[in-house]
């Protein structure tokens, strides 16, 4: 049961496969032709995969590098690192890397493969929920700067993506309670249908019911495709896909990268941006209430760190990509499953938000 | 006098202002709009001019660097430096990068730009001979690794090219020297009447003559506008301006970067090159001499350094961009004016053209 489907770039268009055991099967690298390959894994990943899927490839031993596992990993020394591996390989531009792991491996190897030699193709092989819902798809690349996340970067597209859903059945629990926040994201974005089937599904996808899983991940993918599709380099409605991102990056800034997960600080800003829609008159409380439900369901936090106050967010979110000519932009919700990106809020209600979410984190200490 | 010219690359166009007094006039920098600027610089050039275009931008004092000059600043040391600096100065994505300098400063700034927040604007003003008529142009942009010339980098063109051309004034005569290394490789790649030219004009270039410089850089930057406009990221004849590159980034390697000028490297490679398309019977004997002539007269050198044996050049040249599955590809010229890029090369004129010439540099100690 393996689907195919396309995102149409015109000359950066690619295709994303999606199914069991796909990892193991030559065809699936089909794109990579008898180009030269390297492969890029992280030390969790690697011991459970890598020798399958160089086996796959038919790579020799020496076209490897394992970094470190982690948000930790998403930094310029690593890229460096892996650029010096490159290079001492003579590995040329014509060759091809392989990203096999999460999103730190997907962006880092994309991002090492978007400057080397001024682009090197690259393949994303990705093994968690997270990365094969959003991170692998879309060719948003890059790592993170000490005073804030995804600052250095490339919109490089992947030569294609390969998403083997038995990987999921090694990832360990909280790894995919983050995936669910990204998955739920998209049903509050753009499909309150979605969204009312994850709040039947929830259970089977943590239980790793794998039709449940399998039908998830398409459907996120076609909607992140489509998506990408209207708006590669996210002059427009891309930007949605940051729904919960602006709060979130700052708690993971604040935290320090690698304490909080990508998704659990993304949930929590899912939680703040339909607290803060209400509370503009935008989505109904309603919304505010089944999103805390759905992303709690899913293991998920709902409250940031209790040490960290509103200066704190407005501070680390001045930081966002999003800022333009001065002012902050947030993505926000008009109502379940329809998000609009907006520099004209209401600064009350981002004040309020704020104070009451950082207030009840405090709370719980 | 000022002439403007357009790159025709869609919505990636932009326009080149080449004339005397550029730098002082807020007008040449008309493309930034009222967006915020963030000038680099570096330790030569700044002292000079980082004032005058300050004044001009009306940017204020914090929003400048100065790095080091020299090759040794192109690498990825210096390009954190700069991101640091950006992300303290809370720098946003919709900012514009002024790279005010000679090559290395525009292809290390251009590859900030390229990369900071997956893609910032930038304006080159170019204020050596080597960057008006070839680096500030077409949108190559990266640092050197220690192993290999350019092999980090991004396609990123600029927002606009102001080159003030009172600025060579200041040039030390081996800088001039250098930029016309390339000056001389646009005649022999492309233009045998425009190297006939610069056989009678040599002396007025290097006497700063100023109308004869102009026309010298107006006609350089046409070719290179007519070129990237045709091949944006080298898929076919930009690979043409490669000319003498493959054997100068070789030399420019083996004695370390910043001990060769780039273009006293590649003036030496045009010498090879031409001796290498002689022995297949391509250019005539003459084509050889001239070429060796201009260069001379040009105060460039026309061997590599003494030190240096065939099999060095073998090794470097082998990390060439240019090597594809395996196979190094040259530029070489089937007679004067007209340059062919090919893999299909006589492997015995080459080592030929490398064994005489190491023999001839090291006769010279």
């Amino acid at each position: 049961m393996t689907e195919t489907m396309d995102v149409a770039l015109g000359a950066r268009s690619y295709s994303i496969h999606i199914g069991a055991g796909l990892l193991d099967v030559a065809a699936s690298y089909r794109a990579i032709g008898a180009r030269p390959r390297f492969i890029v894994s992280d030390s969790n990943v690697a011991p459970l995969y890598l020798q399958r899927v160089a086996a796959a490839l038919g790579v020799p031993a020496v076209a490897t590098l394992v970094v470190p596992a982690g948000e930790e990993t998403k930094r310029l020394a690593t890229v460096e690192r892996v650029l010096d591996k490159l290079m001492e390989a003579r590995f040329p531009r014509d060759g091809v890397l392989v990203a096999l792991g999460g999103g730190v491996v997907g962006d880092l190897t994309g991002f090492v493969a978007a400057i080397y030699q001024r682009g090197a193709a690259f393949v994303q092989v990705p093994t968690t929920l997270l990365a094969q819902v959003d991170s692998s798809v879309g060719g948003k690349t890059g790592v993170n700067h000490p005073l804030g996340k995804n600052m250095i970067g490339a919109f490089h597209q992947p030569l294609a993506v390969v998403a083997d859903t038995d990987t999921l059945a090694t990832l360990p629990p909280r790894e995919l309670s983050a995936g669910l926040a990204e998955v739920i994201k998209y049903g509050l974005l753009g499909d309150a249908a979605f969204f009312a089937e994850l709040e039947s599904n929830v259970g089977a996808l943590r239980a790793l019911d794998h039709a449940t899983l399998v039908a998830a991940i398409h459907h996120c993918c076609h909607m992140k495709a489509d998506i990408v599709a209207r708006d590669e380099r996210e002059a427009g409605p891309r930007a949605l896909l940051n729904l919960g991102h602006t709060f979130g990056h700052a708690i993971e800034t604040f935290t320090g990268y690698g304490t909080w997960l990508h998704g659990e600080a993304v949930a929590v800003g899912l939680c703040m941006a339909a607290d803060m829609s209400a509370r503009m008159g935008w989505a109904s409380l309603d919304v505010v209430a089944r999103t805390r439900k759905l992303v709690e369901r899913a293991g998920l936090p709902v409250l940031p760190p209790p040490g960290m106050t509103p200066g704190d967010f407005r501070t680390l979110m001045m930081h966002d990509k999003k800022v333009a000519a001065g002012h902050l932009r947030l993505v926000l919700l008009r109502s379940l499953g329809q998000a609009v990106v907006t520099a004209d809020f209401d600064a009350q209600a981002l004040d309020a938000t704020l104070a009451d979410t950082c207030k009840a984190a405090q709370a719980t200490t």
